[in-house]
């Protein structure tokens, strides 16, 4: 039966962090939903989960459980980090790469229909859509959590999760820091999310640098400005690198410039990290990026111990673990 | 080595329902290979199913085991409810999802070989195929039992035992009932398998509703009539309505009427199960349908206690838990 | 971090076979980094696994482990062996069936790169890739284990494992014995690898069986010349056929003949492996092929107990075991 999206959830039992008892999470639809309580308490578990170990009763922790992934376009990154998180903890994958050609879906099914479909058969699914407002869809009329693993141009929150997770790992706080956005603000979910997420935090202070064609939209510097946000357009990637205290990299989108080549090149070259850029950087500071890189950010700069994106991207797995094991528990 | 179709199993170690010893089932290939006894076995361990939770022994019932999944043309909803029902049993499952891509068959394998190898692999084959008469020609070769999803316009055997075992979870009995077949009845070979299986037990009577062009055939009618079973043709749902325990709705197929979209038009809204009808429907009775489904059930049903499609889609999970676990324990 | 092809491992724990503490393994990249001690090594721990059985500890000596398959092609045979030895041993797979449509990669990440990812979620990489080097290069960047499943026209060395691996189950030895490599021996990166292996040997007599179009090339008989391998080229298969301990047989690949039907036609009826041919072997012997085979064996030769084919394709699993058994444990 449709539930609410964000339900009280009964008493779990033998698992054992006490702490998410309290989480009003149902299912993750979008960064709105989260909270500085909530994002602790995902991260915390998410941290136990970075010492799990094969063999040990943590390991099991889920053990029985079934999660589907249904990807209606593909994404093998995002996919098997959601799945190697369940194989982590011990539950079982029923896996679709492309559901776009789900039979069903072809023959009109709705997806609200596949849903309450697939639900019979798994604890939680993992939503990948080509369209905004699918995951809310799906949520509407699902009895099991539903994870929004990328909804089209609509909310990545998972990504958004691994992001925060990650600066407070590297960084060592989520307040008092400095931060450069970098590259495709426009169209970029990944940054706007993050932009939005951070703001909840104390004293996080923004430098927005992208190309002309592609700068942050005017919805997210109202809303930042709104709640008091401190955030500025800049120009030039290396007057600001040795203030950032995370430089958070992004990919030119090729297919957003289309019918302009020219433009799509002069934006690409515009701003590299290099180990010129690096040497302006702090010591203590990270340089993330979502995923998959281009040339944005050159090889030499993958050995600086600065270099967090790969880090970033096996976080993927503890957030994952740390969604999951609330949702599956606690649903 | 091949092995023959149906053969007395083994002697079964250490799984609770000595039941199945006697089943003389080796592959699941076409709904004529039941008959009562077999059936009842199913149900039997698929209720049993019903219980196993994450945790216990039972949901360790096929620890160890491998099944795979070989599907020549893509059914995420058969494909999944199998996977679900090996892993809630503790086993494994190796999955395809497009073996037609099977670069083997591309380079001219026989299917004969393809089971030969995959074999090799697992302890029970899911094959989904697009050729009629594929499912038994995979199990001329096997030597691990054969559980046919689906071999195209020829049998589709496990909707069958999903169909009636959800008759009897939904009103709890197997014979001195009447059911509506609605729809495109000329070629669903769900309605047809149905029937046959139907005719099995006392005193089940059938009403025929179908448009004119996707009515009933000749076969199954003298099939019916030839074993005594009562089935009547007519023209008029809401006229029957009062009267069926199970109305088994499908859906009218486009691609069936490719010349034809006028005829598709009117063939497709003609019947439609909605709340006017619902409201002349006895208090105990119920509403199935294979899915997926497109108009030919309103939405405004699906609130209805008697809705009870996406149980059926959930039975799939029991109905397979008990196929597998019968064909793998005594295989 | 990337790391050395060959390494020596660091302690194994908990694990009965103490052999391969010494095997300086890390990655399986290409036939050429084997000797006869390390695959006797990987031979005595696929023997092993031959006697495994569903609920014993030894089903359970990779549980937690978590491998991944990342195919750039399909090769379901292939993939699946892989994901049934890890099933067997208790581990966990991560399943990619086109990578290729992997996003990242249709927008311009590097192989590099998608390892660095993969790795943060997986034990162990199978990779399958249409690329020759592809798997030395995901090597190089790896800090876990990669598996060559095949790379393009360059090397597949697993399937030189299982391939002797079968001839010492098949005949006893892998001394003293004469082999006739027939078919495709020009494109077939099978026998040019196996040719290789078997040249560590002592005393392997080698014939060369192949339309004159397909024959072996230079580079691989004058390797064997010059480490002493005895070879012959001949003409007529069956003046060998008595001589022969292991007749290995391959399909003639349509493939390489597109602008010369006729060639492909008289080079696919050249050689056929049929009951007289079987006639003249001897008792003890064994028929191999790499699979698929279309019509270069004929399929009355499939009840002949020298027919190892089907038992060389099951061996996958355990040379499967093997390999991911010495280096999950040892990695």
């Amino acid at each position: 039966m449709p539930s609410p999206l964000y339900v009280k959830p009964g008493p779990v039992e033998n698992f054992n962090a006490p702490s998410w008892l309290d989480l009003p999470l149902k299912h993750v639809i979008e960064s709105q939903q989260f909270n500085q309580a909530s994002l602790n308490t995902i991260f915390e578990v998410a941290r136990q989960m970075e010492d799990v170990r094969p063999g040990t009763p943590e390991s099991r922790a889920l053990d029985g459980a079934v999660m589907s992934t249904l990807f209606y376009e593909p994404s093998t990154r995002t996919r098997l980090s959601f799945e190697a998180a369940m194989a982590r903890l011990g539950g079982t994958v029923l896996s679709t790469e492309s559901a776009g050609e789900f039979s069903s879906a072809a023959k009109g099914e709705t997806l609200e229909d596949t849903i309450r479909t697939v639900e019979g058969y798994a604890d939680c699914i993992v939503l990948r859509h080509f369209q905004a407002g699918s995951a809310k869809k799906a949520a509407s009329a699902a009895s099991v959590p539903i994870l929004n693993a990328g909804d089209g141009p609509g909310q990545h929150p998972t990504q958004a999760l691994i992001d925060v997770y990650t600066i407070q790992r590297e960084i060592g706080r989520l307040e008092n820091f400095t931060v450069g956005l970098v590259g495709d603000l426009a169209n970029g979910r990944t940054v706007r999310s993050l932009a939005y997420v951070l703001s909840m935090y104390e004293n996080v202070k923004m430098y927005f640098v992208a190309p002309d064609v592609v700068r942050m939209k005017d919805d997210i510097k109202e809303y930042l400005t709104g709640v008091g946000v401190q955030w500025e357009e800049v120009d030039d990637l290396s007057a600001v690198a040795a203030e950032v205290d995370v430089l958070y990299q992004t990919r030119i989108q090729k297919e957003r410039f289309q019918d302009r080549p020219d433009d799509y090149e002069l934006a690409k070259g515009r701003y590299i990290v290099d180990a010129k850029l690096m040497a302006l950087m702090k010591q203590k500071s990270v340089v993330m990026h979502p995923l998959p890189r281009v040339d944005e950010i050159s090889p030499e700069v993958d050995s600086d111990p600065r270099a967090g994106y790969f880090r970033q991207a096996k976080n993927g797995l503890f957030a994952g673990q740390g969604g999951q094991g609330v949702l599956i528990r606690s649903g």
